[in-house]
């Protein structure tokens, strides 16, 4: 089990500078970060090394839903690493049969047979090729506010800027609009208008693009890094009947959703939706080790039962990653998991961000469920006009700059993304950690106060 | 350490029966797959519930270059897991520096900086991302019988019948034919014509696609479930030449030639020749934990010192699989197994193989080093005609299937890819174990002899 140590400066430094000299990094200039060298971690928290302790409201990239280091996960992980590190997807083996029953147990409807995959990315590519095989029609929908993943089919999906230096005009996607009442692209003043406008514009997308052309539809159950905008009912409802009517695979990738982080094991479950098509990743085994993958239909399953599925990687249902799957599904089962994210997100994150949302100006709106929330921040609550421009960078960000700075020296790592805060602890947070991290948010939302108009 | 049990025919049956429930086969029909039930492995053998044992001489998918169950690698992965199993990649952490100082020691040139992937087909779209963004164009070439692995930019650049399903003519690929002398695009009638008539071939191409729209050109260093075709003496000198000249990135994809496979390093350091990017996975830590990455030259890197790196995912420089690197890569050092891999080569593999050539008439050609081989099997030796035709499937692959299940009886894992068998044992076989293997082979060879004409 893994203890914060004394500080050692000298330490940090060194782990510094050889990731300085070799590593190069995600999404970044790797001339102008000055990545902080972190020591370990447990359970909600992780430590640098300088003494600095951070209660761990970001779970990474939203994808420790489990907590660090869960001894149950590690100890699974070690006896597996004991008994088969790796062999290849060709064959059968007990953790992976075993990994799989598990999922599908979980997932809505007869979505029963499982493809593992390393990652979400790799999981969306697989689903987008599985849709296209069994429709035979090349062109996917997707949404803008999304993300999908940074391969070159998940990237072209994506509907956010990360899209753009890697955009492939013909890569055979359409973007559309979700709902968002806040931000209506609809001008709709009630959620059931903007459901209803939300399924008409996409129904009339459909039609102007040629029902025949279309292979899937792909959405996050509920937009992750994009926002947390929770449908509003009967949406996506709507979509499965649109989809239904003409023969388009639904996708829902639930690679951020899913595993417990609204309070049920996936969020199609609010709605009592099943897609044809259900991406994973992230919070299936909390990526102790790489892992994601896709739960397939009967219907889709069949199309590849007398024909090759033409896909595949080495590391599919990789024993180790699919050992730490079935701890992790099994610890959060017998440990009431997400049935703690539920109560957390309905009893003590909900109403505090509600009650914060009041007080504070730069708060426009608090949205989300389970220990899934976004606070849009604004410079003007009657405008709604974001705190920070859109793709802000540089100096046009600072006020998004000095809220996050805020919440790191109170101790607390926040999830930040364009003008939003999200708030996404582990679904094993307790009571006690809710509040203390969401006091330091309270506090740090005064330099996010500051640049309201 | 794994030990091979008693038979436990139940036991593999459920195992069996749990699979086809929920398991999703990669490249399969999943109602014609019948997958054998694994029960344990370590070093050269693996072995199933029924009491038997096979001598893998398919290092799975040409990945376990360490062997199955390396003490080391093992220890260091319980290790890590026990201290910190995932930590986002925006932070520094010792492993994944060490891991990164490790690979680009090792690395040709200046390739200094490492992207690190969950796998080979995230490090190629990787590359082919920052080739694009570095050159500001759009197209790629790559060659006919290569594989780049199965997401979307991968699929498109990789030259055999995997590509088709999922090809998207507006990828912006190009391909073209890299040297084969023993089937020759280029109808030449020495190695150094081969090579000469090859690099004009590219050249041509080039000057006919517009230099000025071309990004990179990706190879395989050797191609590797394309057939082992080494290629001769020059070639690759001059591709990196041309496109010096034309101001081209040149990529090579070492995900299955890398990290000891031909008894170097990288296969690169066969021809002296140093790319702009270089892409592995595989055996950089036998994938024991899913792990891949792109090497980057100094000049590339610097294309993103200012600029952002579009790309990313939740588990670059994932502790667990870079701990795993790391004791990997040490281990390989200290118990030489990278030279091991090339005296067995070069003393035993190589010419037991061409002994075998000479004595069966289905083997037409050995080509290979290290332990990475390939027989070419064919129907007469003066006319090369495949012994079964490209991409067969059914009846008419008979004559593989025959001598794959030979093998199996004889208790030798093969790897069989259309007219062609690959001997590709782990790097760290014995000479004993190979000479078992090889007298496996020699004698299911014998069922492919029945098949000539």
């Amino acid at each position: 089990m893994s203890v914060q140590p004394s500080p050692d400066h000298a330490a940090g430094a060194a782990v510094k500078a050889a990731d300085r000299a070799h590593v190069f990094h995600s999404w970044s200039a790797q001339g102008l970060i000055d990545p902080l060298a972190i020591a370990g971690a447990e359970g909600s928290y992780f430590w640098d090394y300088d003494g600095n302790r951070y209660l761990d409201f970001s779970c990474q990239l939203v994808n420790t839903n489990i907590g660090h280091q869960h001894p149950k996960v590690v100890a699974a992980i070690q006896e597996q690493a004991a008994k088969l590190c790796t062999i290849a997807p060709g064959f059968a083996v007990d953790v992976r049969s075993e990994a799989a029953r598990l999922v599908a147990e979980r997932t809505p409807g007869d979505l029963d047979k499982i493809f593992f995959t390393n990652g979400g990315a790799e999981a969306v590519e697989n689903a987008v090729r599985m849709a296209r095989l069994h429709t035979g029609r090349a062109k996917v929908l997707s949404a803008y506010r999304s993300y999908h993943g940074a391969t070159a089919a998940a990237i072209n999906l994506t509907g956010d800027p990360r899209r753009w230096p890697s955009d492939t005009a013909s890569a055979g996607v359409v973007h559309f609009w979700a709902p968002f009442h806040y931000r209506s692209p609809f001008h709709s003043d009630s959620e059931q208008q903007e459901c209803e406008r939300a399924l008409r514009h996409l129904e009339d997308t459909i039609v102007f693009e040629g029902p025949q052309t279309i292979a899937a539809i792909i959405l996050e159950t509920i937009p992750g890094t994009a926002g947390i905008m929770v449908p509003p009912p009967g949406y996506l409802a709507g979509v499965r009947e649109i989809c239904d009517r003409y023969g388009i695979v639904f996708i829902l990738d639930e690679v951020m959703a899913g595993f417990g982080r609204t309070g049920h094991w996936f969020a199609a479950d609010h709605f009592g939706v099943t897609p044809d098509l259900l991406t994973f990743a992230k919070g299936v085994n909390s990526g102790y080790v790489p892992l994601g993958g896709v739960a397939i239909s009967a219907e889709i399953a069949a199309t590849f039962d007398q024909r090759p599925y033409p896909g595949g990687l080495t590391y599919s249902g990789h024993p180790l990653a699919c050992a730490s799957a079935v701890a992790t599904i099994n610890a959060m089962a017998e440990e009431g998991i997400v049935e703690n994210a539920a109560a957390i997100g309905e009893n003590v994150i909900g109403p505090a961000l509600r009650e914060i949302a009041e007080r504070h100006p730069s708060v426009g709106e608090v949205r989300g469920l389970g220990v899934f929330w976004a606070l849009d921040l604004v410079k003007d609550k009657e405008t709604r006009e974001p705190l920070v421009p859109y793709n802000a960078g540089g100096a046009d960000n600072q006020p998004m700059a000095d809220f996050a700075a805020a919440c790191k020296r109170g101790g607390l790592w926040p999830f930040v993304n364009m003008n939003r805060t999200h708030v996404v602890p582990p679904c094993t947070v307790t009571e006690a950690e809710a509040k203390e991290g969401l006091a330091i948010l309270d506090e740090a939302l005064n330099a996010a106060d500051a640049h309201t108009s």
